[in-house]
């Protein structure tokens, strides 16, 4: 079915899997209409229904998909199959809770280690992961082939960081230190700044 | 000046903004040209040039801005120099991380309390920030004056604490729980989805 969709039911994909991914673990067992995701939504019955049809041949009148498959099928088209190893590096709060998160399994990433350069963190274990030291993050990621990383080390160490990820192979990184990153050669840097995000919501909305 | 700033001016200037606010100290006591920011952003030149000139006098041939002027100005126009109380449900790790960053002030966040349902964390003290019982959140909102409200509480909670939220009288709410919330009447609500935002990155870039 995949020929047939267009970007703009792509764009909408990973709106339709973030809502099936929150709800509870009940609810994943069941079966959901394109209404009941529309309504949810605040989206358009018809193209919810529509946009479903072109990624599912799960759909059933009146019972709706069951919820799993569902998932399963937009997370295909998505990529979401795939399995991939991600590390972070900075074990202050941020980087714990990202160790100690299991909701990015749902759309395919592994946690797999965090790195810390205090060697009051190394050694330690949050979540059944290791913490290694940062020293160790090249041999660590080319061993184990790792892509991604999620930088949440403080503003001053972050490019350092971003730069040896980069060197070990990393192609992926989300930033989370509030410093704006070079992306180097053949990299891609998301930076996300949530103070930025508040003001827009805040001070843009309404 | 702010009559002549375009929406697509208006579009990039937070980018500027949070380029100028990662800035160290000690270049933010400095100048700095557009010429700078364009190349540091990978921005077209010209652009940035109008972009500022439509925000700020401050400009000088050869010298440029003095960036906390620069600053100030860009934070002017955005509404950045009001100052805004915000709270924090959850002192998890993420919740705690939020009561510890200082990064929010420059946007003129401030944050003011957490709160929690755990009596192990109520009562402490994160950064100078007090964290209270969560039966507290609507009087101190109240009370204070309230209007803006980061949710960090596990996702089985984060609908609740979403409504007693509004109850208070909070209008904006930055949800980090890994589940939708539905947006009470009048509430702005952004779901920030840290797997989405790292799919997205990993899936869908290059």
């Amino acid at each position: 079915m995949d020929k047939n969709i267009t970007s703009q039911t792509l764009s909408r994909l990973p709106v339709y899997f973030s809502y099936l991914a929150s709800l509870s673990d009940d609810r994943k067992k069941g079966n959901i209409s394109a209404t009941a995701i529309a309504e949810a939504l605040g989206l358009n019955d018809v193209q919810v229904r529509k946009d479903l049809a072109s990624v599912s041949s799960g759909g059933r009148p009146k019972v709706g998909y069951i919820t799993a498959e569902l998932m399963s099928d937009i997370g295909r088209v998505l990529g979401f199959d795939n399995r991939d190893g991600v590390v972070v590096a900075g074990m202050g709060n941020f980087g714990r809770a990202m160790l100690e998160y299991n909701g990015f399994q749902a759309y395919g990433f592994d946690i797999v280690c965090g790195f810390d350069c205090n060697s009051d963190r190394v050694g330690s274990n949050i979540n059944g992961r290791p913490v290694r030291h940062i020293d160790e993050l090249e041999s660590f990621c080319r061993e184990n082939d790792i892509h991604i990383g999620i930088i949440t080390v403080p503003e001053g160490a972050a490019q350092e960081v971003c730069d040896r990820m980069a060197e070990a192979g990393i192609r992926f990184i989300l930033n989370f230190a509030a410093v704006h990153l070079n992306a180097p050669k053949g990299v891609a840097v998301h930076n996300e700044n949530i103070s930025l995000t508040l003001a827009m919501l805040a001070r843009c909305t309404g």
